[in-house]
């Protein structure tokens, strides 16, 4: 988790000048000494460079190139057309250039637990995330005192059994262009597959089991009652298959016969807040790339 | 994991003297005192107890209780008179009486994979496990010379398309009286109801998966397809819900999007032979009590 | 770890009647039974019990058992003068005696790092402790809002160069019967031996290293020099002997090549956190029991 | 750890074809591209790629690329002239190619503990390491018929108190040309420095300790005395400063006060050869480069 370090830098001069290139595609001779030649033909300095291929003969490939490159912002359209002519239309690559000193915008949604809700704002004030929570919203009232004091909007939208849809259509008003990705901390309502299609930004979501063991509602009782010797966290896409999108990150901690469905509960939940973090922290820089229903992740 | 240490002790004076008292049944006021007052009149030094109980209002009570006592095997017939009376007639308790000088006695079935036998051959060898491995039978004859190497018996049974039944059979010929447990190594056929219900003894196996996750075959194949982050292992007993008896030990190792299946098979394979061996070593000291579906394991 | 489950209770009834006794001493035959006799007699009915001994042979031996028995408050005497006759007169053994709805009365000292001070704020909240935070102590007034937000009054006691008397002086005055136990949640300053000796009660203080690695200041610095693969954390009682004394918790997380000195110190924080929350709470449970220079922790 | 896949590949002919390139050297801009155009104008096709710099602005580049080439042996000595002259020449880089096929050859030291040693055995006999181990040399012939059970040369080689240098002079007439690299497999003698300079190739050893934690002899009682939660192992290259040398891998396992040192030094055997056996795959596969005193893996 190779995260940005602001406080070294002279603000204002250097950060603007980093950014990060995601390419990913069809594999073939020759992507990394294209890429690499574009970014130096402009002038840039590799930073770091991952890259993937399921398979070299032919597979996917996915590469993460962080550079730095001076003015950044005034040549990029110049380095666009260059991206395009060599990657898009030279190998048939897909790519997408990100510039490092715009942290991403996110909401969080929640209903009643703080968990990992509270983590996320505080990290985020920390300043361990390159994202800016926009809003939190929630069908219950409950926690708005909390989110307000770190200077978070809270909106309270409650959702009425048999009505999903007046409530999802209210989300879509509130989010509409204003963030780039939405994350579910322990939000206990299932959307819909219209407001996953309409919303437009990717959904991670913390599950609170070890996926795919224990789907669905209740999983430390299920946990419980199969006896298992050890309980996890999964950080995944939301899609419209509930609890079956792509995987970002899971943990685990060891648990026994002494503990009680409370007591996983209470184990379960620090596993929960670490999972999710380490997935939002991850996706908010470019570092997790989806394949299929997997997912590429750079980082360590 | 307390493992036994002989080295330490003067062979034929002190080991004869240790035992263990496994007690369990409905819980209730005044079994922890009845336990140790029956210990301690008959002279015994409790040298360490563990006890669970599922509810101490009305659940199911566990008890563990390691104790010395000189010359154990003469008194033996008394003492268990008294743990008649006192536990049994008089709490309703279910009790049992092991004398740690006694190792006992195991089977390894096993295929063409051998590192979790080899590993638990090696154990033996070494004096980590109270237990002795009487045979090893395979439905494969080539880990042959691996296991005679060790000194132990390599019996090869084949099992016919159609016809598990003459090698079960045989099975049972070949374990009648001879073995107080079971270990599946990685034993690549599944068991029968009749075959389970006539042999026993206990039964261990090694599953390849973080159970309940990828139950049945081809757990490697599946995770890589989830795309899960974590492999696990999962040893259990064996019941005739394949994949279902109850869990003693469950582990998990770290993978990426850049393991193929095969090195989830690598990588598996160290944590396979670690939980089975913790399996095995646990139960050969009877710190393994089964719960309904659960276990309650004294061990840490 | 077993943590109080207040949810499952009816208040004032049950919880008053849940009580520990501690006990240590010189091992020898009969002390089990003699505890669990002495508590059977008084209608007490046994949750758990816990017991370690050094050395059966001539060790020193300890004991934690959790009891229930109906209005524990009124028949305490009693029960006091039973166990002084029976342990501490007849087999020579230390005993403490706690009510399990007695929470634990703690100080923290901060500085300027919030992570370990709000981790343990939070948990206190949500009912994770049993102990009651009664005040913050810092020689910064930088974290002063973020803890009153939590309702729990901030001391801003200066440490001025040269004059740790003065500001040590405050804290007795401030902590004179007012606490059980101090937590130092990354306090930048050594206490004197004078402050440890006159405050009369147990301190824990997290140190940002895997002890005894990288003792004393800028533990992660040295990590980083030092190429380490793993950083850690670890939780002690504070002792004269900076970073020697007793260790109650420590735990690990992954670094590579590529982390910063930063890096480390973001990561090394989730392990901090955790590792302080645990002794906290094994502690306030009295679960952890001084041993010489270790500690016996009977928790999981 | 992407290890090699022979069953997957139809032999002598595509593996043949597989490379690696290792660079270091001053960061600089455009070494990544230089690299991949080097390889690229040979035909090469790069198959996965790992980069590490100190610090973009002015510090130390590592990278490790993989790659398939028609015919490299062939063409091998045309590629060497291209890298000397773009990489070495052009860019005051240092390189290293090494072919695929070629397994390193290894030596292991021991001397009565079998646990380290066995495990390098059978996991080269699995296939899991691209390395072949050459002989096996000992300071006691206790292991002589384990090891010649694996088809290996054991070399028994008595150190005579007070003359270590006879000994060290008989290693090296075996070792001298044989051996790409060495492996002290829990071998309880000092090197000399003569000898560490003498032989010319890396040599791996493992701690039985967390380094920097309990440098030196017996640090399982030293853990146990110091009381510590966690054990741990340490694979590192040997320098002259004993347990100082360059850390490769390390891992941990928790412990608690019920275990003896005998205990620990159980657990930590299941630690020792794990890390061991992760440190020697790595080295084999041309996956960790030194930096200093510390190193850079390349591998997950």
């Amino acid at each position: 988790m190779t995260l940005a370090e602001p406080a070294s830098r002279t603000i204002g001069e250097r950060v603007a000048e980093e950014g990060a290139l995601i390419v990913s595609g069809h594999d073939r001779t020759g992507i990394v000494a294209a890429v690499s030649t574009v970014l130096t033909q402009a002038g840039a300095n590799i930073v770091s460079l991952d890259q993937h291929s399921t398979n070299p003969a032919d597979g996917t490939f996915f590469q993460r190139t962080v550079f730095r490159l001076h003015d950044l912002a005034v040549v990029r359209t110049e380095l666009e057309k260059a991206l395009d002519r060599e990657l898009a239309d030279g190998l048939g690559l897909q790519w997408r250039l990100v510039e490092s000193d715009q942290p991403k915008r996110m909401a969080i949604f929640a209903s009643k637990t703080d968990h990992c809700l509270l983590d996320l704002l505080w990290r985020q004030q920390r300043g361990e995330l390159k994202a800016n929570v926009q809003m939190v919203i929630s069908n219950h009232p409950d926690l708005a005192e909390k989110v307000r004091w770190f200077g978070v909007p809270y909106f309270y939208v409650p959702v009425k059994d048999g009505d999903k849809k007046t409530a999802e259509e209210e989300h879509l008003r509130l989010l509409a262009g204003n963030v780039d990705f939405i994350v579910l901390a322990r939000y206990m309502q299932i959307l819909s597959g219209d407001f996953i299609g309409g919303v437009g930004v990717p959904i991670i979501n913390i599950h609170h089991s070890f996926l795919p063991a224990f789907i669905g509602a209740g999983p430390y009782q299920k946990a419980k009652d199969r006896g298992v010797k050890l309980i996890g966290a999964t950080a995944h896409y939301v899609t419209e298959d509930l609890d079956e999108g792509p995987i970002i990150e899971q943990d685990v901690v060891r648990v026994t016969h002494a503990d009680t469905t409370r007591d996983l509960m209470r184990r379960g939940a620090d596993v929960e807040r670490l999972v999710l973090a380490r997935a939002v922290a991850w996706h908010a820089e470019d570092r997790v790339l989806r394949n299929g229903n997997s997912t590429v992740v750079f980082a360590s």
